[in-house]
Parts: structure tokens; sequence; C-alpha cells
């Protein structure tokens, strides 16, 4: 912790990533979200930060966690999962915490049902990263601390 | 409670709310919840009926607190936040206790994104107010309260 | 005229608001245009503020009497009837007099058809209450008031 | 007069229909307005009612005349023009007044422009008659007189 | 057969009017096929032309008699029922025999279903007679007479 | 048919479910049309009453079986193949007849391309039932016969 | 539980289920949520499996039973009320955890409001079962038991 | 037929293409139905293959002449006409007998009305063909027979 | 008026137009109406043409001066404001007159809201010049008495 | 050259044809853009005219040749690729040179992605012939041969 | 270049234009490119500025001509033609630049196809010309000039 | 070149993008094309892989330089600036090469206009990352380099 300069990345993960793995491989690949957040912390290390992890179902607990980050953490790394496309509510905490936030898919949207092409969370997070499998939570991670480092 | 007549309003508040005073001010001003509350009772109190306070950011919490006011509660004033423009459930929560309610909204949510023009609420609500600040509590609780004297 | 602090506010009437009370009462209620101005009379001496009073089928003429309101109104309450979801022409008055503007519906339109779910003027003005019934002209002097109150 | 049982039908032309004979004629033909309302005034007599014209540019005009049909009116002939694609609030003053309403359109409306092609009017008329040129009237005329007929 | 000059007016009753006034009378009221070609007889006869006509369910036969009219018939009046806002095959039919046509509803479609408000037929049809009940058809054939006389 | 009391479910089969077995069966298994029709009247023989069995690839023939139906059928089960989407005149047809109809799916429609998630007929039938294969015959069989039994 | 050869059945009912009966009975009937399980259990019993239930009005409680159901059941029967139409991630579970799933609604949603005619669970669902009212979850258990009685 | 090696090609014409010559020569041209078939014929006689032909404005006899193709036909050649556009059933029809199928239109149908633009037809047939005029019917045969030369 | 060749362009400014310079200064200027007509006046006297000017909130009086124009006016330029995008009567009557017409537009409507960027009136106009500030004015007399040389 | 009568067919094929025969052979084949231009040439020798061909993946080389081709060119066939669905600029060549032009798409683009439904040069050609494979070019010669000898 | 103060303006002329005057001169004119540019360079020395003239087919070739307007050019007037409609690239050119842009087109796009209607360069211009003929380049360069004399 | 294995990654920048730090600075920052190109190059390094750059405002040499990727590439980055969301030709160019591709955008495309939220190259590309600045790069070489080295 203290070579995280007291800095923490709060990693967000939604609905139906806890069965990561073991839910439609071939979609979402056979990482388990315990590898993602073993990567994830790894990266953060790499950086000095530190990461906090949630994973919940309930859209009112990831509201509820990104409200606690205020008091905290530095920025938000946030997989949203389903409630990507159909949450303003969560989009509006978002906005409401204004911490820098990195949207992540793991599949390539893109690539499937036209309502995954829409996403309520973009317009107010800093950047997106879909498509680069588990991998984007690093990505995710490189950019957020690359984005802390220029401010400190 | 005696001045109340027995009657009780329930006052709820939706997705980041609690956040009210904190959250983006250009939008959505420096009042807190904790403000609301001290008016909406104020106001109450001036026509003799009584409040009841619930906020959460659970749809499900929302919808629940509902359901119990079929049995003590007169009128509704709600302010949904985010759930308002995606929820049907909460609608059908609304209308399942077919109590009179009001709908608020603190900003004029017609100048912002198309998305917030919307509501599933409105049309099982008996009135809506939008854009009045947190003023537009109180004159839910006046609206409430004149329409439920004329019953008396 | 005294208690009102030389301030006015003018009330606008549109298109059939003047057979209110013989017009579809299961929509419109029994009340009359006549009830109308004579409750908004009384909530704004309530409020130590004047009101006077237009009501037209012509769109030319709301338009004509909002832009006189420029030299001795401090804000305006609109209902424009069927002009509501159809002028752009009025919405521009709305925004080049730049009064504090209140739109008020007495029915709830959201329970109507589609076409009435839109209202040009919605976006220039600060609030909109509808479905209030003719109550609603009441709740918007009030806003009004209180809103000029704290300008003083 | 007599001869008219005391029953008036009130014959609505709204904005242009001033010129017609003049403009347009591939369209509207070489009848003028005076043609139009001799015949409509031809078929009115011979089924023993009244005929009362007005013709206007002014949509408001078109609205106050429909309302005073209210008092001495048995149904209401009403070719609106370009108003029957944009007024909500003519529309309103035809639900308003109750009366039995035959929408006509001299033209056949469905085969020109797409904006022609919906009417405000047609879902609170009665009956809808286009493209029989200005014999439409006298079609209207004849059906309202039948429906009339009917009832006494 | 005299008096009609040799001329035929083909009079088309697309699916389920073989049903009328057994068929949702508050719709459609509680006329039968019979009376409605009764009435269109009569007119025909006042007008000094002759009626054939046909009902069908399959709108292949529907064509078919279309197609056939062209011999011996001199304008077409239709009411082709559901198929009205489905089927191109009718219209280029009637665009085919290029003769004129007039499309006849009985209930008011612009107070019905969204699907009702679209027509395949009208624009390629004269005229389009809706709401005006089973005198609907008495209107079309005086005007299909009416026209045929001016061309004599 | 003593054991039916009188009773028929008339069964209607649309376009191309004469080829059920044959046609594509990776979508609608192999079961042929002889199959449905054993597996139907095998329920219904279970609840006491008939099955009447109709299909064509016509769709005035369905439409005349179902006026057929009016008079010595209680119900119907309906698989309209293609004229599903399409036709206003089929669904014109069971709302003139006013008997309790089951729409019946083979597969889920959901899953297939975008026209087939519409079905003109789901709003004026009691039940929909998709996706059951031919088991979903007997499962509507089943519904309307319990339905017929509350009533008698 | 011998007699359901370790076979279970979740059935998962949606928000304001658990008003059932008391809720606008025009449109839901006057039967209780215990009624609809005490019809599933008899169902399964007939068929010699298992019923296990859960009622929530939280969107994640339910996509917590689901995940829970990969565990030891071998099916699911699913009202998700409101969620229906508006969740994703409610339609990400019942994919995830690939077990045989029937959509029910108790009330024909082809009748109602627009918004009601898209379910996003539907595609993800094997069979999907409206407007049979609580006969519907019967039906449904009918079919999974028939559906595994085939696997095994 | 000895020298079309036992192979028969189906050609269907649909609705109005009976009139052909007569029917709106400016879009359809004045070859007549007669010269299509004789110069298709020809076609066919080139390649060593029969014809079949098939007109008809019914829709139910266009599916029964598809399905009836399965027997004895290599390949079938569609100008569905105003089918084209409307008819899910005729689509169902040639996907369910799996034969290469070529579509063909007389006029470039993309230089027409809108509802011209869309073919239900296309995804499930092989190619099409559409403003070559009858000549087009010839480029079909071409095509299919070229087609089975590489089959066998 | 001896320099005008007895030739006059009808300058039309519509709703709000008379507030210019006072009205929203960011988007249309600190000129006002005079000033644009002294401009306009000036560009006229320089083509040796007359200008006749009328502004009217209402848009009754518009249509009225656009029917007058064709007594003595050889070209109109209009500035149709709000009823620019939703008067299809106004289009009506500069169809009707049939004189040559320029419509002009102060801001780059095309900047703005999305309702603005669709012009009833363009289709009708010969030439259209928006975003030139009440220069336009300038340009679209400079382009009709061009156009009116050309002529002569 | 002199078989051709001195006429030339410019042969346009537009992006990523280069590859043909490489790139997604499932979608289009095994066949070069060679082989294209010998069966083109060859089909062309056999009407007695001559071939020019190009090929680019610049929209703005493509329009140049279409350009040139006013010369000495009788005809145009055109396989545009990707710019067949979004250059207005390529349709306005075709238009301008006013030369006969046939479209060509290798695949049946109708069992595509959307997008490759519309075609932005379809309306200016004279036909279209889809999913023939490359046998498509062959048939386009054919026809344009066949069309040019009418004309001579 | 004395007199033009070292100011010049970037004539800028997109696909198609080059056949300006031989390309449909029913829509177009029968004016040439050269005509255009003589009279917009004689207006240009009117004004004492420069003329630079580049006109091309290939989208990429407008661009860079825009990026090199940036070293020595003071205002852009532009006819895209048909990129107008497609070109996002174009229009971020425009943007990039932050030169005063003129948008020309010589036809009224108004009057011409529904895709014409839309421009992705209008919101990015400063005043947009349509329909004035070749004219519209001299009235561009007046705007231009008259707006650069404002600010020296 | 030792160091990058013989592997060469292509980074495309497409319209515009030559000027990057002096566009718009506000929504592309500071860094220059020369910024990009030499951080894409560390990146590289730093996995052992060379990169070739490529940019052109030519959307033909964009498609060019993507086919020849296919001799000596083993992935692409590509940022196609305006293309991205209007040539359909660029996405077929990157699915014939069949590498994998990363999309890479500076600005978050979602907070900016409609138009710009899709792309046409995201379906074909493996993953995107947008709104990380220019440092997207670098996480695109990493991603892209991360997949490699999992193939090797």
């Amino acid at each position: 912790m203290d070579s995280s300069d007291g800095r923490t990345i709060l990693v967000v993960n939604g609905p139906n990533l806890n069965l990561l793995g073991t839910r439609e491989p071939a979609t979402y690949g056979s990482a388990t979200l315990a590898d993602v957040e073993r990567d994830a912390e790894a990266a953060a290390t790499r950086h000095g930060v530190a990461c906090r992890f949630v994973q919940s179902n309930h859209v009112g607990e990831l509201i509820d966690a990104i409200h606690e980050a205020r008091d905290d953490c530095s920025g938000i790394v946030i997989n949203a999962g389903g409630y990507t496309h159909t949450s303003v509510a969560l989009r509006d905490a978002i906005a409401a915490v204004a911490l820098p936030t990195i949207e992540v898919h793991i599949s390539n949207v893109h690539k499937r049902e036209d309502f995954r092409h829409h996403s309520y969370l973009s317009a107010v997070c800093e950047a997106v990263i879909v498509g680069a499998g588990i991998h984007g939570y690093v990505l995710a991670i490189d950019h957020l601390a690359q984005r802390l480092s220029e401010q400190s």
C-alpha cells in the first residue's frame, strides 16, 4: 500500500461476471473473475497504485460502491455487463462522483446483438476499451495510472 | 401525528439523490436530501398530514417501499431519478398500489439528454412537476394535500 | 396593486381554453376559465403579486401578448393548449422575452395521445406542471412567486 | 330557412382555399370557392337544411368559427387545407364542440407528399372524403343530412 | 339495363365483409352485405347505371374480378377490408385496369389501430370515403356516376 | 363424439405446414402434420372434446374456415405460418367470429428474423404459445379445454 | 422428493407478482401467488419433478437465484414481470446458466402497451407462453417435464 | 424432353402478370406473358432443359405450385409481382423446397415507390435480376442452366 | 418608384422578428428589423426595384400578405421564423402565388436544434440562404433582381 | 475491334475487388479478377463488342473512369463494392454520363448485413444483377449487348 | 493581386462538377465550370480579393486542398457535390482549418431526393446558399468579402 | 528489425490526422502526428515488434495500404478518422486482409455528435479503444503485441 501512494482504483464488475470462465466461454473466454482481479492487481502494483474490487448482480450495490469510491479512490474501471445498455441510474452515479472512469467490455460488443452497441455509460466515462478480452482490464489500469501520474 | 388525521404521504427518492447537494450542483443545486425532507415535512405539517421518507439506490427497495405504502399511506411523492426512464417494474408498482402519486424532478429534464424526456412513470401518476428545484416536492405535497382534502 | 410591489405575472391560456368547463369535462373537469383566473388571482394576491390574463385561439395573439410582457411582467404562466405540441414560433417568443416561464397543463398529457407527449415549450420554460387540474395554475403562481422572492 | 327546420351546417374552408380556381389548377381544378359554396348550398337546400360559410387563412379564426357553431349548427363540413396536417388546436376545437363533422379534401392527398397523408382531424371527425374534387363538399352535405335525418 | 346505358359499376367487397351485420356491430353497424348491395343498386339505378357485385375472402379472387372489369365496367367501388393495408398486388390490379375507382371504408379507420391508417390502395384510387357507414357506398356510386356523366 | 359433449375445436394450420417434417427440419423438427393432428386429437379426446382440422396455403381458405367455425366450434387453435406476420384480414376474421383462439408457433419465432417477431394475430387471440415444438398444439388444446370447462 | 428423481424446476416470479390477486384484478385475475405456486407444485408432482419458488422485486436477487439453479435444477419457469422488457442483465443470466427456460406471462402482453410487446428474454428462452392466466405456469411445467422426459 | 435430360425449370409469374403487355406499358413494356414464356422456353431449350409455366393471381396457388416443384423440377424462376414485397408465406415456400431460385423483376423496382425496394424473397433466392425487361427471364434461365451444368 | 420599373419585391418577416436586435443577440446579432428593411431597400434601389415590407407574428397575416403579392409583386423574400418548420399552410400559400421566392434565415439553422433543420418552405422556394446574418436579405434581393433582369 | 463495330463496354470494379479469389472465398468464391475480366471479354466478343476494364480502390478514380467513358463507350457494367452503399458522388457520375449501366454484385447482398441492402446506384442504373457469382458479369454483358443491338 | 490585399478565397468544386454544362442541364443549367470560375473571379475582383480554384472528383484531394488553404487563404467557398451528403472526413477538414466557409449548391437540393436534404457540411460552415444557380458562387464571394471587410 | 522477430504492425491514420496538434486542440489535444508515431514506435520496440506508418486523407490510399499489409504485417492499428463512420469499403478491406486489427479514436466519440457513435469498422476489428488520447495507440500496440505473443 505504501507503494500505491495512497492511491486506489475501484474495479467494478457487474451482473453475471461472477460466472466468468464458466459462462459462454466461446464469447467470454475461460479466465475467471479471480484471474481478472489478479491481473488487474498486478498491473496496478506495477504502477504503484492499489485496487479495490467489487462484483455484484444488484444494480443498487454497484451504485452504492461507486458512491463510496468518492471518499478514497482516484479512478474507476467498470464492466457493468448487461446494465451498461439499460441503466441511466448507473450513468448518473458515475457522473455524480466525477472520478476518471474507464469502461471495459471483455467481448467486442459491436459484433453482437444491436442492443449491445449502445452504452449509457460511455458518454460519462473518459475512455472505453472493448474486445481486448480480460487484458482490457490491464489496459484500463495502465491508462488510469498514466493519467493519474500526469496530474501528480 | 394527531394533526395529520392519520394521513401519511410517502416521499420516495431514487438513485443518487442521497448525493444531492454534492452532485453536479450546476444541475441539481446545493440543497441536500435532508433539506428536501425538511421542506417536505414542513409543507405536510401545514396541511395536517404526516410524511414518511425513503431513499434507495436499489430499484427493488423502491418497489418494496411502494408496496408497503398500501397499508398506511394516502399518497406518494416520487423522484425516481434514473429509474424514471428505464423501469417498467417501478411503473407497475405504482399502478399496482393505486394511490394518488405525484412525480417530481428537480431539474427540467426537457432541457437535458433525449433519454430523459420519456418517463415510464408519468402515465400512471396523477401529476408531474419538473424543473421547480427542490421546491417541486413542496408543490407536490401541496397538491396531494389539496386533493386529499377534496375527498374527505 | 400596491401590495404586488409592482410585480405582475402574465397568465396565458391558449386555444379552446375559453370553453373550459363545457368541453370534454371527463378530461378537463367542470371548472371554467373564470374559475382558473379567480384562483390564480387569489394565489397571486397571497404572494403580493398581480396577474394579467390573456386567452386567445390565435397563435399570433399569444405571441404578441408574450412580447408585451417584456415591458411590465416578471414572469409568465402558460397553458398553450394544442399549440404546445406544434408551435416553434411560440417557443421562440418565450425564449426571446427571457422571463421565467412555467408551463401548465390541466390534464396529464402523458396519459393521452402520443402527440401530446412532446412539448416545444418545455425546454425554454423553467418548470412544467401537468395533471394537477386547475390547481396547477395555483402551483405555478406559487413557484413563480417563490422564485421572484429569492431574487428580491 | 323555414325549409331547413332550423338546422344549419357550418362549411369551413381553411388557408389558401380563397384562391381556389386560380391556384395550381392541375391539382385543385378550375372551380372557385364561390362555386363550392353554391354547390354546397344547393345540396343543403335539397335536404332542407341551411349552410353558413366561413373561409379564413387564420387558424384562430377557424377555431373561433367552430366554437360559435355550438350555438346554432347541427354539423360541420371542414376542409382545413394545410392546417389539417399540423394543427392540434384545430383538432381540439372539433373535439370540444362535439358536433358531427365531415373532413373534406378536394385533391387525393394520398397521391401527394408524405406529410399530407396524416391528418390531425380525421380521428375526431365522423367521416373523411378525399379526392372527389369540389363534389366532395356535396357528398359531405348529403352524408350529414342523411345522418341528421336519422336522428330526428 | 336499358336505363344504365350499358354502363356498369363493379362493387367489390373484401374479406370478412360477408359477415357484415353479425361481426363486431359496435364497429361495423347492423346492416348486412345484402343491405349494402341493395342500397348501392338503388343509388346506381337513380343514376341510370348498373351494378355488379363481388365479395370474396380470397385476395386472388378480388384481383381476378378487377381484371375482368376491364371488359365491361366503367368504374369500381372497393372496400378491400384487411387487404387494404397489406396488399401491393391488389393495388397493382387497380392500377393495371385503369378504371376510376373509389375506395370505401365503413368505419373511420383513422380512429382505430395504427396499421389501419395506411392504405396501399388510396394512391391509385380516384377518391376515398371513410367513416360514412354503409352510406359510404351510396356516396361512392353518386360520385362515380357524376364523374361518368361528365365524360359522356 | 358423445364424449366431446358436442364441443369441437378447430385446429387451423397455415401455409407450408403441409410440408412439416420435410421442410427445414433444423427449424421445425421431423414430426409431420399428421403427427400434429394425431397428438392434438389425442389431447382433445382426453378432455372430452372433438377436433376439426384444416390446412391450406390459401389465406382466403383459412378465413373461410374460421368463419364456418362460428356455427359449430367452441374454440380455435391456429398456426398461421407466414400469414401471422402479414395478414390483417386473418386477424379480422378471428376478431369477427369471437371464439376463444390460441395462437401457436412450433419454433421460437423470437430467435429468428425480425419480421417474425410481430404477429397481427396475437392481440385478438386469448393466448400465444411459441417454441414448444409440436407439443405446443397439445398445450393449446389443454388450455382451451380447461377454459371451456370453466364456462360449463 | 423421491418421486421427482432428484429433478427440480425453479419457478421465478419477478416484481409486483407478490401482489397477485390484489393488483389490477381486471388484468391479472384474482388468484394469488400462493395459488400459482400451489398449482405449479401440483403439476410438477404429476410429472414426478419438484419445484423451488422464488419471488423478488429486486432484479439482482432474480439473477442470483438463476445462478444458483445451475447447481441443482433441471429447468426454469420465469415470469419476470416488468424486468422482461428492460433487463439485459436478466437475459444474460438465463443465457449463462444454459438451462431450458420457459417464459410465462399471465396476461396477453400483446393486447397491452407497446413497450410490453418486446421481451429481452424470449430469444434466450426455449418457449414462451402468454395470456393463459395462471394456467400458463402449469402449461410451462407440463412442457418442461415433457422435454426432460425426452432426455432421460 | 429428351434433350432436357429430364431437367425442368419452373417459371412462376405472380399477380397481374397475366395482363402483361396491356398493363401500364410505360412501366412494363408491350410484350405479353406469352412472349415471356416463349422466350424462356427458347432459352431453356438452348440449354437442354425444359420449362413448366404457372401464372396466378392467388398467392396460395403460387405456394402450391412451388411445393409441387419439389417432385420434378431442378430450379425456379419467379416474378412474384406485388407479393414480392408482402408475402412471408411465399418466402417460406421457397425456403422450404430448397431449390435454386432466381427472382426476376421486369421493371427496375429501385426507380419506383419505396415499398417496392424491399423483397421478402431475395434473401432466400440465389440471385436477383431486376430491370432487364422480359430479357430478365432469359438471363435467369441462362444462370440456372449454367449452375445446373456445374453440378452435373 | 420610377426607377423600379414598376417592379416590387415583397419582403416578409415572420414571428418574433419584430424583436430583432433585442432578442438573443448571441444568435441573431444586434441589428434591428428597421436595419434589415433599410439594407434591403438600399439593395433593391441599387437594382432599380422597389420593396414592400410586412412583419407579423400571425401566420394568417403572412398568408394574406403573400396572396396580395400576386397583384403587384414580382418576387418574394421570406424569413418565416418559427413557422418555417411547422406550417404547411404557408408553404401552400407560396406555391399558390407562384412568384419566385427566396427563403432567408439570419442564423445558420443547421447549427441549432434538430427541428430547425427541416423547412416546409424550401421545396417551393427558388433558393435558400441561411447563416449570412442580415446580409442574407441583401443577397436575396441581389439574386431576385438578377433573376428578374434575365426575364426582362 | 473490327468485330466490335467500334462499340465498347466499360467494366468497372471497385474497392477490394483486386483481392477477388483470395478475399473471403466463402462469400466471394475462388475466381480472381483476371477470371472475371477474361469471362467478360469472352462474352463481349460473342456479341461483337469490345471491353475496357478498370479497377480501383479510389472512389475518385472510379468517377474519372466513368466520365471518360462518355467519349468512347456505349454502356457500363459496374460492381462498385462497398461504395455502392455510401457514394452519392458515384451515383451522380453514372447519372451524369447517361450511358446504359448495369449494376452487378457477385454475392447476394440481400443475405448479408442490412447496410448492404441499399444501393445508391440502383436507381440510376438500368438493371441490377446480384448473387449470380462472377457469372453475373457475363449476364450483364449479354443484357447490354442485347439492348445495344435493339438500338442499332 | 495587389488589389486583393493579399487576400485569397479558395473556391472548391467537388465530384462531377467538371461536367457542368454538359451534365443533366435540366437540373444544373448550361453554364460550364469555366463560367463559374470566371464569374467568381469577377466578383472577387470587385471586392479586391483573389480566388484560387480547385476541382476534383477525389475526396482526398478536396481535403488536401482545404488543408493547404490554411496557409494563404482567408475563406472558402465550397460546392462538394455528392460528398456533401456522405463525407464526415470533409466536414472534419473544414472544421480543422477554421476558415470562414460558405457552402453552395447550384440546384435547390430540397426539391430533389431525400438523401440530398442533409449536408454533413452545413453545421461547420458559416452560411449556406442553395438553388441560386451558378449565381450562388457570386453571392458567396460577396458574403465572404463583406465579412472579411468587417474584420479588417 | 532483429528484435522485432520480423514482425511488423501497420499503424494507419486517416483523414485530417496530419493536422493533429494544430486542429481543434480542445478536442484532440496538442500532440502531433509525429508524437503519436514516436510513442507507438517506442511501445512496439518494448514488445520487440516493428511499426510501419501511413497517413492519408484519401480513402483509396488507406485501402491500398491495408491490402499491402497482407504481405508483411502481423496486425493493424487504425484510426480512420471521419471514414470510420461512412466507409463500407474500408471495412471490407479490413475484413479482406484478415489481420488482427485494433480501432483507435483519440477523443471519446460517444461524447460527440450522434453520427460519430456508429463505426463501420468495429464489427470487423478485434478490439476498439476510444477516448484514451494519443495514449490509445500505445494501448493498442500493447494489446496487439500481447496477442501476437500468445500465438507464437
